[in-house]
């Protein structure tokens, strides 16, 4: 089989299981998930074998540190692997519920009944723990998954997925429900954003160059995960210890994180006082700051910010600051710089607040809080299998349902349309 | 300005007007739109001279009887364009709901907040009255609108489209709110597809043809719209009489519209005595009949329909009848050969419905009544700007409501993450 037939024959099987996951009972999706829970503890040394291999050829490759961290599995990480599957089994199964129904004037009886999306293809990089969330989510929601991992996760993939896909066939679903892609060649990643007729959505998760690619050769409705240029914004009435706080929570505490703050816009009336204090705690944290002109009048030995640095997403210890002249430009700076993520207004006035929650055009818009809750757990809807930056279909953390649609059920008694 | 200039100056303008669209009063949104409505009707001579022109040139091009039918407008038309414009004043205006509120354990307040799209650009054929409809829809929803019609129609929407817009821009709206792109420009088509900086989604409207071209070019979400290979299949115990009326009218009432009927499919145990009363009928309303190898068996003169006749959406007053074993066959043929939009089921048997609506994958499933229903203003949702045959945001009927997104809005007291 070539690149193009195997990623076909990826599909038809995927497309074919997809009907059979439409209709498998709540309690059989649940017991495969315990039982791929269970299964991935059981055959832990055999998932950190294949991930050895992995860290061991990506350190050859001299991979940064930052990003093996991601890359490397131990036996607490595959355990947290399962309990996220054993929290998607408790959640509530969307699937089968009728959503509303009504009678027409002329007797027509008009339903709409919630029904899993079909296929779901999951593009991803480097974490091999997406390979296992992402199953969990979409059996629960009665999809059919086709994961296409980076390739320095390849064989530890590869092995979750098998792993994973035995334990759900043993417990009654499909076989061609769980697929991992297996080649790393980008050809057949490419090829899989093609297959519209049978893929019903893809969700790429990664950095800003894998959605740009996505972007560029999908054939198949995209749900666009992940890139968060957040924004906090301090007015000029902000409580500034508690802003200092909030900042170093949503730079510091994970800045690898796509909810991490990567910009500090400070009202102009309160910036000399501010942006000292700020930056100093900033740098006991070991953040690099940059500036614009104004906050290096005010702190010299910042680092000049670029235009570039407006737009950039660090994903690092680094954030920038901007003196701004108050609400008005605060919220035009985030809606031309930001990607439409996570971005927080510090103030205590409301009125302020409700125009930045009104005004600033992201999926979550913040008061007095820190961005990092920007997640589906911390939302308390479940386990995530992304966060959507795009308004269709889904915006911000998306959970298990989120990865359904409806379908019209119209009963009549004979019923022919008169106009 | 080039094509490239001009498109982006139409996006940044829309984009610009977006803001304040967000924002406006429902009673200034309903105020322009019964203006539009009003100025439609005032200025209904220059907007017939302009039809004029479309019309006699696409006569000279040769263009067929039933295009032609779609392009023509007479008064009776334009007033129905005001008529509808006043039917979404009246509707419910969905922006600024707040959908659901929680507060997590941490005290953390989270909320969803109902709010436009943002630019929505809309390419569409022959029809001027979807220059009208959309501006319609989509003022009432807080969005900008971009429209590019088919060049048959140029003169008209471009005329349409510059009243609706003075009107609006007099009552209130923003200036860029309502935008016809000036240009029959192929390139114009193309380039407005990739907005993605501007245009929040696109909405194709039309055949076969433009839907490809859009998936092909298009790196801006889509909501897939139309085409409709619809089908209705005879099971055994249909009441039969029933069966010829619902067929007569899902293919005869309108043949051009994506929910009229193309396919019949009649269970093997009824064929020889249903299929030659209902080819009857069906000719006797004009319809050319084509069949499989076993419907022309038992009525020898119907045109033998080839592997292409079942993927085809005729738009026509051409109909293909195919025998199958039973329901599953059934199931399975419209599945594969559908274009997911309406099909139906014609039986006496619960059972048997509730299986064909659960497993047929389209966007509306009926049960003893015609496919011709599918239409917002036949469900009750007011106005559509489409019909959905894809999964992703929307499926089925587009109203007002579906031009919408949410955004969380997270309130806090100086909440930071702990984990």
């Amino acid at each position: 089989m070539n690149i193009d037939e195997l990623i076909l024959d990826i599909c038809k099987r995927a497309k074919s299981a997809s009907y059979e996951l439409a209709r498998l009972p709540t309690e059989t999706k649940n017991k495969a998930l315990l039982n791929m829970a269970d299964a991935l503890e059981k055959n832990v040394s055999e998932i950190l074998k294949a991930n050895e291999k992995d860290v061991k050829a990506s350190k050859e490759r001299g991979v940064k540190e930052a990003l093996l961290d991601r890359l490397i599995l131990n036996e607490k990480r595959v355990s947290k692997m399962a309990q996220c599957l054993r929290e998607v089994a408790a959640l509530p199964d969307p699937i089968g519920e009728i959503v509303r129904t009504w009678t027409r004037p002329n007797g027509l009886i008009i339903g709409q009944l919630r029904v899993p999306l079909g296929v779901v293809a999951v593009i991803y990089e480097s974490r091999p723990d997406v390979t296992s969330d992402a199953s969990g989510i979409c059996l629960k929601s009665g999809n059919a998954v086709i994961l296409r991992g980076g390739s320095d996760a390849f064989n530890s993939n590869m092995t979750i997925g098998r792993i994973l896909s035995e334990a759900a066939v043993e417990s009654g679903v499909p076989e061609g429900a769980i697929q991992v892609v297996p080649t790393t060649d980008r050809k057949a990643a490419i090829q899989l954003m093609k297959m519209r007729d049978y893929v019903d959505a893809l969700i790429p998760r990664g950095g800003a160059g894998l959605i740009r690619a996505v972007i560029e050769n999908a054939k198949i409705p995209v749900i666009e995960t992940g890139t968060g240029n957040c924004h906090i914004y301090v007015e000029e009435d902000a409580d500034q210890e508690q802003a200092i706080k909030i900042i170093i929570n949503a730079k510091c505490q994970r800045p690898g994180t796509c909810n991490a703050a990567e910009k500090v816009l400070v009202h102009r009336g309160i910036a000399s006082e501010f942006i000292p204090k700020a930056v100093d705690v900033l740098r006991k944290h070991g953040v690099e700051v940059r500036g614009c002109e104004e906050t290096r009048k005010i702190v010299p030995d910042v680092i000049p910010a670029t235009e570039d640095d407006w737009y950039t997403e660090y994903l690092d210890l680094i954030i920038a600051f901007k003196v701004v002249n108050g609400l008005e430009e605060a919220i035009n700076h985030i809606n031309k710089y930001g990607t439409k993520h996570s971005d927080a207004i510090l103030t205590s006035d409301f009125n302020k607040a409700l125009r930045f929650i009104r005004d600033v055009d992201s999926a979550a818009v913040y008061w007095n809080a820190s961005t990092r809750f920007t997640d589906g757990n911390q939302y308390g809807l479940g386990a995530e299998i992304g966060i959507s930056t795009q308004k269709l279909h889904a915006r911000g953390p998306m959970s298990v349902q989120h990865l359904t649609t409806i379908k019209y059920f119209v009963l009549g008694r004979g019923h022919i349309r008169e106009l």
